[in-house]
Order: C-alpha cells, then structure tokens, then sequence
C-alpha cells in the first residue's frame, strides 16, 4: 500500500472530537443484533469476543412492528418479487408500484388527497420547509423552540433558498406564539411548524389552540407526528386523528422508522402542495427512492396498525405500568400522556456512567441522552416501553435503577 | 368527513407547479415494478387498467446486483434474523451488527481506517460537507461547478452553520481551480470538492491533478465516487482505486444505491475525520439508521463485487457495444470513457416527447432528463446499458431511437 498521506488541518478534527469528549458527551454506540421473536432482546457486543443478552429499553420500534410476522413477509416477498434497491431516483425508474400503493394508502391514513414519500422523517422535514420558501417569497416560519433538528435544518435551508424569516416561539406557548404572529405583517405569508409528540419531553402540542391562531392570522399548519403515527387515533393517524382535527392541519409529516418497524419518512397533504414539493424539493428529487421492499413493509405494517386498536391499548398500558412504578418509587421522571417515559439526570457524566452501569451490570440497554439531542443541563435516560415489555422486565429495570439511585445517592423527586 | 379547509395561499402552491409546466419539465412518474430474475425488464402500469412489459434502459443499478441472489438471499436472512427496521438512530439502538461489519468494509474496500454509513449518498455529501465548516472555521471550499445537488446542498449547510466560503471552478479545469487556490488567502482552511464520474455528463475529473494542486495549496480533498463504486478499480474501490490515487483523497464518499444495488451512502476517511462527522453532522445523528437487512445486503454486494473484476469488464464492454451502434448511427451522445451513455436533444419538450414515444411505441424506457437535473438547454436522454442488456434489446433500441430521430427530422451528429 502507498504511504498515508498527511492530511491538512488533523489537529482540528482531532480538537473537535476532543471538545466533544471534554463535555461528557462523546457518544460510544452500542453494537448490537436485534432478535426477531424474541424483541425487545438482542444481543449485545460489548467487544469482538463477547456476546451478552440484554433488553432493549430505548428503541424506537415502539410497537414492535419491526418484527411482525406479515411485515416480514410482506419485506420477503417483495425482495422475491422486485429485488432490493430501487436502482433510481423517483423520477428516472425509482416510482415503483409499491411505492404509489403506499402513498395512496398514507394519503388515505390522514385523510388528505396526497402523499409523498422520503428516505426518511428527516429528510421529509428538511426538503418540505426547505422548499417552502421557493413556493411563498417572503414566508414567515414561526417554530416551536423544541422543533427537532431536521425541522431547523428545514428552515436554515429555507432561508438560504429564498426570502425567509424564522420566529421561534415558546414551546408550546399559544400566548408568545400568537404575540409574533401578531407582530408579523399582515401580508407576509405564515407557516406554523410545530409536533404533536415532542419526543423527549413526552408532551403533546395544543394543535386545536395553534390551528384557531393559524385561522386568525391566516398561516399554514404544518405538524411532525413522527412519535404518534401507528400510536395514537382510531386507526393510528396520529394525534390529529385522534383529536379529529386532521383536516385542520395542512402538512402532516410522519415516519415509516418508528411504529411502523421500517425506514423512510413522508407527508401528506392537498395535492397541490404534495405537487409542488415534488416538483421542487432538492431532498426529494435528487436521491435514490427506498427499495421496493421497504415500501411493501410499510404499507402492511400501516395496514395492520390501522386495524389494531388492542395494540396501541397495550402501548399505553405498558407505558402506565411503568410510569407507576416509577413514581411509587419517587424516581424523577417526566409524568406526560405519552408513551415516552424520560428519567431525567441533569449531567451528560452522570448520565452515560449510569446508562453504562445498566447495561454492563445489569443487561439493561438505554442509552444516555445528551447534547444536542437535549439542552445540557437536562440529560436523561429515555424509556420506551412496548407492547412486549413485560412486568418482569420492569421489575427487573426497577432493581437496577433503584440500586443505582442508591448507590449515587441520586435525588428521588417529582419533576415538574 | 369534516369540512375540508381552506388551504391559505393555495394558488401560489399551484403556480409553482404551473410554473415547471410550462417550462416543460413537470415530472411524470412512471409507475413500474421491478422483476427479479428478469432485470433489467419490468412492468409498466400506465394506468390503473393497464400492464405492459417494458425494458429498463434508464436504472442506476448498474450491474443488476439488485437482482444478484446472494444480495437476495443476505437480506432476506438478516430480516429472518434480526427483523425489519433498525428502531432507532444509530446512538439510540440502531447501530447493529451489520453496520459494524459493514463500515469495517466500506473501510478497507477505499484503503482508509474508517467509513461511516449514512441514509443516503445525499445525506452523505449534505451531512460531512455541512459540517466542516464547524470544524474548520473560516474554511473555503472550491467546488466544481458540475457537482451534484447534495453536494451544493451540503456547501450550503456548511455556510449557515459556520464561517464558509465557496469557490465555483469551472469543470474539471484545473487552470481555474489553480487560479482561485492562488486567490485565496494562504493560511484559511480549503477543501477541494469534487466527483469522479459526472453522472450527466459521462466524464471524468482529473483526480491526480486535482490531489497535485491540493497538496500545493494544503487542500483537502473530498471526492464523490458513487457512480464509480463498484463498478471501477480491481475491487470496485472506485475511479481512485482504478488509478491508484485512494490514499491521495482523504474523504471518498459512496453510494449503497447504485452499483451495490440496495440504498444508503457513506463516506470513508481517517479515522479522526470520521469520528468527527459522526459526532457533530447533524443529517447523520438525527434519523434512524438504516435497516440490518439493508447494511446486510450491502455488505454482501461489497464483498461480491470485490471479487467480480469480469462484471467490471463485462460492463464496460456492453457500454461500448452500445457507444458503437449509436456512432454507427450519428446519433448525438457524449462519447465518453464511462459507462453512461447520454443521447443529447437539447429541449425540454422534445425530450419528454421522445421518452414517450420511446415507452408507449416500443416498450422502451428511458426519463427525460430536463432542469434542474442538467442545465437548460442541455436536456438529455441518459441510457445505462448493464451487463444484462442484451445485444437484442441494443437492437430494439436502435430501432426505435432510428424511427423516432428520422420522424422527427432530428440531427445526426457528434457531440464535442
């Protein structure tokens, strides 16, 4: 081999690997192989000659539909059918039949004319704001101080690719929200981009209040139900079906990555807006369009979960169960109406050494949640109870916790 | 059903779309399934009543390895195994297994201590070029002016998200770039950006030179190689494997969507490098990493094309055999060293038209290729020939780009 060559500026990205281990926040990813039939356990690689089973606490296949017997199969025979990748963008041989039967049944799921699906919720976010401001010169972005990162990211790029302004209101603050739409003229077009479930604060948005303000002062809705799409609503259309208001909001962006056990975002909305993001988004037009087969799974799982209210019943009887050992316990965790159950530390340090602690001594995998995925100062350990959660793997959680707490003498308090 | 809404500025939604119509370039999707065992034939379903076999000639699955059984057969045993989607970002429970294994390749295959494997090759170039520009601040990044989307994309995270300047250079001219690497002041920080293949365009860029001017002005240098990898270098390292130049780039990014036939992106590099991208690029950390079936199935098609130097040949030789009917012809097509065949025509209406006659008359597809894929003026048919194009299907293909160039009194000529 010929020799390595010098590469200009290493110190730098050295120094910035540094600066992030510095903070407590240097992220170890944990190697892991999932177990179809046996979820939430895997197994654990701590290193290459060792291989432990743990349980999975922090997964985002909050349904376990990742590993469905007919959302394997539907993903198995279109692999027989039609292969893997793709093999093109949307435009040039990508558009494949299972991609339009998906989009036509997510359409139908929100009750819009349209739909349009990414590579991911990320990318959904991102190509949807980051055009918006090509379609409506001048838009005015009032988003929520909690939006996630691909909503910002959806945003910065608004602003490079036209004219466009952002106003950052209070997390779901409907009085600062309404003073800036206020504030903003009155000619200027508005955009309201805020989520139902906030994801690691495990709250809901007030999204009946914003769409009363949005009619007021004349703004589009535009809402990341990424944590509640397969989860909540009579046939698991989000928060908005379940407060019947998804004909109020104009743009829902949803995921095929957490409930629904696959990869691959989308949104749906009038066929007008779903043309135009099509015609136009950068983040859509010039990538290669899931396989084949991702769109098959999606579309069963989005099938099954639509006629499986037991299932989000179970959710959220899983997630009241440990809810309430926890506060028996007096451990500090955010009590919201959602799934999500955050445990909240307050150092990235003490958060990783407790997150390591859980899955070396006792098989127990959550990872730490640190910045920037939250503010510093609010560093937790993140919950996500399934169906498939039993109350021997809470109890056995709840020992491991407790001895933990107690060994660091960690506080046992309500969090507000 | 409650009343729909009223969608506020819903006609400027729908004068964008007018907008590209008139243009010309509104896309239509052609709704099509992929056979396996059959590639590069699928069917088309021009509308809800109608199924017609057709020819792919437009599919970025360069080798057909989306067809390839063992690729088949490694996803269908990794979903078996581990199920279907990952269930989290890749710090939150979704680093597997297979993405370890399948980073540790992507590694060794372009000579480098790590890779890093990201959703798309789009994120890959908007995520690690958007965020040098935090690592190194003040840094100026010289880009050739034929880049890809995602790569001007990722330039323009990079400005939002530090102190960054871009510097256009002419394509693959060295004369500019070396003029504006002068220009710029000697102690910032720059980087050189850049592809091997033009998609578009069929060429290549003069990496050797390139990496030359980079070590004179203390440059780094990132290429993007997805329409190489896999298809060139004695184990499919790409045009910098082919020409010995892999340990002169110090970023390489690829693609898993092209000649690997699955979907996803990467990048490989120093390690140092890597781990910072990992640690601070926003479109890496925030999405759910791709599903164990897919870095499975990646895996695999790295590994067998490693060892199928006679697909490489084999491919170049059908391009050839195609490049060789088209001159016998005097049809107009870039007659370039790759295996991307682009048949000029010059106008977006025209295009669009031919690649319609070209799919109802003779089952035979190939998009149009309008702005804002190629600049205006420039529109395109672009025919990829795969090992699996017979000399029958070139036959029926000229046949039928005869018809329609003699119908339609279109030149014959060379292209510069």
């Amino acid at each position: 081999m010929t020799d390595k060559r010098t590469i200009p500026y290493h110190a730098q990205f050295k120094r910035a690997v540094a600066a992030v281990r510095d903070e407590g926040r240097y992220r170890v990813f944990q190697d892991i192989r999932r177990k179809r039939g046996a979820f939430p356990t895997a197994t654990w690689y701590p290193d290459a000659q060792t291989e432990r089973e743990i349980t999975v606490w922090c997964s985002n296949d909050y349904l376990g539909m990742g590993q469905n017997a007919c959302v394997v199969d539907a993903v198995k025979q279109a692999v027989d059918s039609a292969g893997t990748g793709s093999g093109g963008t949307r435009n040039i041989s990508g558009t494949t039949h299972y991609h339009v039967m998906l989009e036509r049944e997510l359409a139908q799921l929100h009750g819009k004319d349209g739909a349009l699906v990414m590579t991911s919720g990320y990318v959904a976010n991102e190509a949807t704001l980051g055009v918006m401001s090509k379609i409506l010169p001048g838009l005015i972005i009032f988003s929520d101080e909690m939006n996630h990162a691909s909503m910002i990211s959806g945003i910065q790029r608004a602003q490079k690719a036209g004219v466009c302004e952002k106003r950052i209101f209070k997390h779901n603050d409907l009085t600062d929200l309404e003073a800036k739409l206020k504030a903003a003229p009155k000619d200027a077009p508005k955009l309201i981009a805020f989520e139902s479930v906030y994801s690691m604060d495990a709250d809901i948005a007030p999204i009946e209040q914003i769409c009363d303000l949005a009619d007021k002062y004349g703004a589009l809705t535009y809402i990341d139900e990424v944590h509640a799409v397969g989860m909540y609503g009579p046939h698991g259309g989000g928060i908005c079906e379940e407060r019947d208001l998804m004909h109020r909001v104009d743009i829902i962006q949803g995921t095929l990555a957490k409930a629904y056990g696959m990869i691959g975002g989308y949104i749906a909305a009038d066929i007008d807006i779903i043309d135009a993001v099509r015609s136009l988004a950068s983040g859509f037009i010039f990538t290669t369009s899931i396989p084949p087969s991702t769109a098959a799974g999606a579309l069963r799982s989005v099938k099954v979960l639509k006629m499986s209210p037991h299932m989000r019943e179970q959710h959220q009887e899983r997630a009241n169960a440990l809810k309430s050992r926890f506060r028996a316990h007096g451990l500090p965790f955010i009590d919201g109406d959602t799934h999500i159950v955050p445990l909240m530390v307050g150092d990235p340090v003490k958060c990783k050494a407790i997150s390591d602690d859980l899955i070396h001594r006792f098989g127990i995998y959550a990872q730490p949640i640190n910045f920037p995925t939250v503010p510093r100062g609010t560093e937790r350990l993140r919950f996500t109870p399934s169906p498939f959660h039993t109350d021997a793997m809470m109890d056995a959680l709840l020992d491991a916790v407790n001895t933990i707490w107690a060994e660091q003498g960690l506080a046992r308090k309500q969090v507000a």
